[in-house]
C-alpha cells in the first residue's frame, strides 16, 4: 500500500534518491508533528508524500498532476501558518490531498473517493483543516475577503490564506474578489500557484501576460540561485523585516508582473520557486505577519516528480486508475462514453454545416472537443474557466449568424445562469448547449453533480431541453437542435454509453416535444428522461418475467414535454413512475405534474424518481448513487411494485404528512 | 412637451446659451441624418437631446443621470461608425436613450417605459440598431468578442464597438471578456464610459486605480487643452495614422492608467474628454480602422447638463417622475416601500444582534441599505457590480460567526446561483438573502422581472424560500431567518406595501414551514405567495359580496412548504387557486403540485397563477403586468370564478392538448 519503491520518475536535486526504510509520514498526525522536522527532512517527506499520492491515485483514479505540483507549498504553508487557528483555502480544491495527507488523513487516504471514504475535495465534514466543500473556481479569494473581514469583525486575528491556480485566478469571481481584497486594511495572503495550466493550458489575455514572465530573465536568474528575496515596501512585520534585510539586495535587481496585482491594492512578491520548500516557508515566515493584502506568486509544475505527468499533465490531470511499470505508464480504459458520442456527433455535423462553432470553457478534454479542434482548429474556442464570458461569446456569435455550440459542464453551467437567461433566451438566439456530467457524476461528489439543470433552465422561456436515451441519441438531438430557431440544451451523464435502445435500427428522429415509446405494457408506465430509458427497460424486462408489463417511454423532452404522452400515461389509471438523474424538485418529473394540472389529470399514481429533495449525494461510484436516489433498473423496478401494491404513494404520503410539517423538505 | 427653456442648469461651454427657434433633434430621423450636420451645429443637438431627456424622464421617470452623461460620446460614435452594418453593443444599456434619439425613435420617446412604448433598454423588437436586450451588467464585451470573432468567420468587415461603464467593466464576467478581447487579432473597440460612478459610487480596489488617474496632473492638462492625441502604437489604420502625425506630440507627455488594459492585450488610448464632441469624433474616425482591440477610457460626468443632476448623481440614476421649477426640483413620491421596510427591519434586528452585517451589490439606495450603512457603517458592504463575489464574502463571513444579510434584486441574483450553491447551501451556511425586486417590476420590463428565483432556488437542498404578505411581515421573516442554520431567502416586490394583512394587531410569528389562514371560506381555497396575500383578500371580499366564499391562506413558504395546509386544502374537493408572482414553472405552484403527488392528493381542482411560462412580460406599470398574469385581485377573482363554473381547468386544459403538442409550451 505505502510503496516508495519510485517507480515513478524521481527527479534529482531531492539529493537522496535511494530508498530509505524509515517513513516519515506516517508520523505526521498532524501539522504540528510536521513542524517538529529538522528542515533537512523535508524533502524526504515530500517525496513520500508524491509516492503516496501517486500509488493511491494509480488505484482509485482522482487528481494527480495538481497534487504533485503542490507538495512543497502545501508542506511550507503548514510549516509556517496553524490552520487550527488560521484560515487556509483552496480554490477549486481538486489540489488539495497533501493538505489532507498533513492534517491525519493519510491512514484514511486509501480510501479516496471510495464510497464514505475520502473525498477528493475539501470536505467540511472530514476535518476541522477544510472550512469549504468546493470544486467549482474562483471562489477562494472572495470567500477569504470575508472570512477576513468577519474575523476582524469577531476581533480574532486569525490569519488568512488563500491557494489559487493561474488559470482560476482570472475567472469572473475571483477577479470581483482581487477587486475587494485589495482594500482590505489587514493581513490575506493570496498565493498565486502559476503552472500555466489549468486542466488544459490556460486562455486568454492574462494567460499571456504570465507566460511573460515565465521566461523572463528575472526568473530564469531566480531560478539559478537568487532564491531569497522580499518585496521593498515597509509592511512586512518588523522582526522578520530585520531579521531578512541582507537579502533585500537580491530583491532590487527584480522586475516582475507586479503591476495588475498593484493597481489592485496588493503588494506583489515573487515569482517564487514553488519547489524550494526551504526558500517558501523562508518567505512565508518574513509575509505572514504582514497587515496588507499580498500576493504571493509561486512557479510550480503540473506533475512534478513524475515525469510522465509533467510531460502530460491534461492526461495525468484526473486520470482514472492507472498502473505505472517503468517508464510505461498505461491508464484503465472505459468504454466508449457519452463525452465521445457528443463530440463525434459534433464534428459530423460540423461537417455538413460550416456555422458550426464548438465552445467549451477550460474543458477541451472533458468535454471532447480536442477532437473538434483537431479537425476545425478555427472553429473552436476554449474560453477558460470562465463559463459566463463563453456564453456570451457563444450568444455574440449566434447573433453574428454561427450556430455555436458550448458544451460545458451541468454543474459548472450554473455559473452562466444569467447569461443563459439575458444574453440567449431573452434575445431568442439559438445557442445550443451541451450539458456534460448532467446527473450524478461518481467521485467527484456533490461539487459536481449535476443535478439541477432541468430545474434552472426549464424556468427559461423557450427553452428547448432534451436528454438523449442513449448514445446515438445524442446526434439526433444536436441534428434537431440546429433546425431550432430556440436555444437548447442537451444533457448526457458521465457515463459510458449504453447498448442502444433500438437495437440494430437506428433510433428515430428528434422530433420537437416528442417522446418515443419504447415497450408496451398494460400494468404501469415509466416515463423516462435521458439516460435512466436504458434502466428503465431492463426494469421492465425484470418486471416481465414476474409477469408485470411495463411501458417505457423514452421522453427525451423536459420542455417542451410530449403532452400527449402525459397525457396518454395519465389516463390509463395505472401507475406511472417518472425517472431522471436529476433533483425531483422542478424537474422532469414536475414538469409532469404541471402538465397533468393543466390537462385535469390525476396525479395520484404518479411516483418520481430522481436525486433527493434535500439531501446532497455523496461521493462514490456511479453505480451506486444511482441505486441510492433508485433510478437504477432495481431501484425502477421496485417503484413499480411499490406502486401496484397500492398503498406505496398514499401511505409513504401520509407518514411523511404527520411528520414533516416543521422539517426541513419539500 | 418638447421645452427647452432651459430650466435645467445648463453649462456653458456650448457657447450658444439662447433659445433658438430651429430645432435640429426632429430632423434626425437615422444616423444619416446627424452626418449630414455641420460639426458647429453638433453641441446645439446636444443640448436639444438633453432636454428632450430632462422632459420625458420627469414625466415618465427612468434613467437619466446616466443619459445625460452620454450625449456626446453616442454622438460621436453615431456620427464615425454606420452601425447599420457596424455593431454597437451598450453594456447595461440604460444609457441607450441617446442612442434611442438618434436611430429614429425621437417622435415615439414620450411614450418611453410605458406599456407598448419606448423601452427603458436596448430592445431588439424596436429597431435594428439594438442588437441585444439587456439591462444586467458587465456583458456586452464577451459579447462584442462573439459579435467580432462571428464577422470574421463570416467574412465580414464588421466594426464591433461596445460601451461600458467603469463600474461594469470590472465586473466579473466583463473581466471574462476582456481576457478573450485582448487576444482578438482584428479590430474591436471598447469604449470605457468612466464617471467614477455605477449607480453608487464605483467599489474595490480598480476604482481606487481608476481615481488616481482621474485627480491626475495629466488629465487636468487634457482638459486644459492638449485634447487631441493618438496612442503611440503603430497598429492604426494608416491613412488615419498619417493624417493625425502632427498631434503625436502631445501625447508624448501623456502618462495613463493603461497598464491593466494594455497587460490584457489591448492598445490604451486615454484618457479623454467624453463631453468634447469634435474630440471625440475625430478621435475614433483616428481609431476606428484599427487591426487590434483598443480600449477608448472616456471620462465623463453622470447627469452632465443639469446642475442637480450631477450634484446628486445616485438620486437622479433612476428617479421617478419629477419637476423642474428653478433650481428646485421635485421628485414623485410613492408610498412606503417594501424596501423600506425591509431596510427598517433589519435595522431594528441589527440593534440587537452585533453578528448582523448588511451586504449589497452596487445597489446601497435600491435596497434601501444606504439607511442601514448610515447607523452602522462598520457593518455594512458594497461589493460593487458582483453579485457573485459578494455572496461568497457574505459565506466567508458567515462562516467567520457573522450573520451576513445579503440583499440584492431576485434578477441580479441569477448571477450568484452557483455561488448560493457552492459556497453556501453546500456548505449548511445560514446566509440571509433579502430578494428586492422579485416579481414583476414595472417599467424595467422583463431585462429586471423577478421571475425565476423560486424555481432556481428551490432545488438547492435545504435553502428555505419566505416570502412576507404584507411590509410588517418583512421583518417577522428576518427574525426567523436568524433563528435558522440554514441559508434563506426572502422575496418582496418593487412595490408600495399593502394595508397591514392583520388589520390593527400584528402579524403572528413565522414558524418555519408554516403558513397562516387570513380568511375561511367554503367554496374555494386561494393559496397566496407574497405580495399577492392582499389581492387574494381583496378578490376574496368582491366574491363574498357575489356570494362565493373564498378561503385565503398566506403560505409564507415555498420552502418547506406547509404540506399539512397543502393537504387540508386538496382535501377539501373545492378548487384551489395558487397565487405566485413568478413563473408558473417550477415555482410555489408546482411546489404544491409535488407535495399532492406524494401525499397522494388529487389536483385536478387546482389552478396555478403567475407568470406565463413561455413569454416575457413586456414593460409597463406594474399593475398592468399583474392583471395581465391574472395576479391582481380581479384576476383571481375570476379564476375562482371559472373553477366554480368547473369547466376550467379540463377545457382549458383540452384546448391546449389538441394543438399543444409541437408548440413550444410547458
Amino acid at each position: 500500500m505505502m510503496t516508495i519503491e519510485g517507480s515513478h520518475g524521481s527527479e534529482p536535486g531531492n539529493a537522496n534518491g535511494t530508498i530509505r526504510m524509515t517513513k516519515l509520514l506516517p508520523t505526521i498526525k498532524s501539522p504540528a508533528d510536521l513542524r517538529k522536522l529538522d528542515h533537512g527532512q523535508l524533502p524526504l517527506l515530500a517525496e513520500e508524500i508524491r509516492s503516496r499520492i501517486i500509488d493511491v491515485v494509480g488505484k482509485n483514479g482522482g487528481h494527480l498532476a495538481s497534487n504533485l505540483g503542490v507538495v512543497e507549498l502545501t508542506m511550507a504553508l503548514h510549516y509556517v501558518f496553524d490552520f487550527k487557528y488560521d484560515r487556509l483555502l483552496w480554490d477549486v480544491g481538486h489540489q488539495a490531498y497533501v493538505h489532507k495527507l498533513l492534517t491525519g488523513r493519510n491512514e484514511r487516504f486509501d480510501t479516496l473517493r471510495k464510497a464514505g471514504g475520502i473525498s477528493g475535495f475539501p470536505n467540511i465534514d472530514e476535518s476541522e483543516y477544510d472550512l469549504f466543500n468546493v470544486g467549482h473556481a474562483g471562489t477562494a479569494i472572495p470567500t477569504a475577503v470575508g472570512m477576513a473581514r468577519g474575523a476582524s469583525l469577531m476581533n480574532e486575528t486569525r490569519r488568512v490564506v488563500a491557494v489559487v491556480g493561474d488559470a482560476s485566478i482570472f475567472n469572473g469571481v475571483a477577479f470581483e474578489g482581487l477587486n475587494q481584497a485589495g482594500v482590505l486594511r489587514r493581513q490575506l495572503l493570496i498565493v498565486l500557484n502559476d503552472n500555466s495550466m489549468g486542466i488544459a493550458p490556460t486562455q486568454g489575455g492574462m494567460a499571456e501576460y504570465l507566460a511573460k514572465f515565465r521566461v523572463s530573465p528575472v526568473y530564469e536568474e531566480l531560478k539559478r540561485g537568487v532564491k531569497r528575496y522580499l518585496p521593498q515596501v515597509p509592511l512586512i512585520g518588523k522582526a522578520a523585516f530585520g531579521a531578512l534585510d541582507h537579502v533585500k539586495e537580491a530583491l532590487k535587481a527584480t522586475i516582475s508582473p507586479h503591476q495588475i496585482f498593484e493597481q489592485l491594492g496588493f503588494v506583489y512578491v515573487g515569482p517564487s520557486d514553488g519547489h524550494d520548500v526551504h526558500h517558501l516557508i523562508e518567505l512565508m515566515e518574513a509575509l505572514k505577519d504582514a497587515d496588507h493584502p499580498i500576493l504571493l506568486h509561486v512557479h510550480t509544475q503540473k506533475g512534478k516528480g513524475a515525469e510522465w505527468a509533467t510531460a502530460e499533465p491534461t492526461k495525468f490531470h484526473s486520470p482514472k486508475p492507472f498502473k505505472v511499470e517503468g517508464c510505461r505508464v498505461e491508464i484503465q480504459s472505459g468504454g466508449r462514453s457519452y463525452t465521445a458520442a457528443f463530440a463525434d456527433a459534433l464534428i459530423r455535423v460540423a461537417m455538413e454545416d460550416k456555422r458550426v462553432f464548438a465552445l467549451t470553457a477550460a474543458m477541451p478534454d472533458g468535454t471532447g472537443l480536442n477532437k473538434f479542434q483537431q479537425v476545425f482548429p478555427d472553429r473552436f474556442l476554449d474560453g477558460g474557466i470562465a463559463e459566463s464570458a463563453t456564453v456570451d461569446i457563444a450568444a455574440g456569435m449566434c447573433k453574428a449568424g454561427m450556430r455555436p455550440v458550448a458544451a460545458i459542464y451541468s454543474t459548472f453551467l450554473q455559473r452562466a445562469f444569467d447569461q443563459i437567461f439575458q444574453e440567449v433566451t431573452l434575445q431568442g438566439l439559438p445557442v445550443i448547449f451541451g450539458l456534460d456530467r448532467a446527473g450524478m457524476v461518481g467521485g467527484d461528489g456533490p461539487v459536481h453533480h449535476g443535478f439541477m439543470d432541468i430545474a434552472y433552465l426549464r424556468a427559461l422561456p423557450r427553452m428547448v431541453l432534451m436528454a438523449p436515451g442513449d448514445g446515438e441519441e445524442i446526434e439526433c438531438a444536436l441534428r434537431l437542435a440546429l433546425t431550432l430557431d430556440t436555444a437548447c440544451a442537451i444533457r448526457y451523464p458521465r457515463d459510458s454509453v449504453p447498448d442502444s435502445l433500438y437495437g440494430k435500427i437506428a433510433p428515430p428522429a428528434f422530433e420537437l416535444g416528442r417522446s418515443v415509446l419504447l415497450r408496451e405494457g398494460a400494468d404501469a408506465t415509466i416515463l423516462a428522461y435521458g439516460a435512466p430509458c436504458r434502466a428503465a427497460l431492463d426494469a421492465a424486462a425484470a418486471l416481465s418475467a414476474e409477469g408485470i408489463e411495463t411501458r417505457v417511454v423514452n421522453a427525451r423532452f423536459a420542455k417542451p414535454i410530449d403532452r400527449e404522452m402525459v397525457a396518454e400515461a395519465l389516463s390509463r389509471g395505472t401507475p406511472v413512475i417518472t425517472v431522471e438523474d436529476h433533483s425531483v424538485l422542478g424537474g422532469f418529473g414536475s414538469a409532469v405534474l404541471e402538465v397533468a394540472q393543466e390537462l385535469g389529470l390525476p396525479t395520484t399514481q404518479v411516483i418520481l424518481r430522481g436525486m433527493p429533495a434535500d439531501d446532497f449525494v455523496p461521493h462514490g461510484p456511479r453505480a451506486s448513487q444511482l441505486a441510492q436516489c433508485g433510478i437504477d433498473a432495481a431501484g425502477i423496478a421496485s417503484a413499480v411494485r411499490e406502486a401496484l401494491d397500492g398503498a406505496a404513494g398514499i401511505v409513504a404520503g401520509s407518514a411523511v404528512l404527520g411528520t414533516g410539517i416543521t422539517k426541513i423538505a419539500g
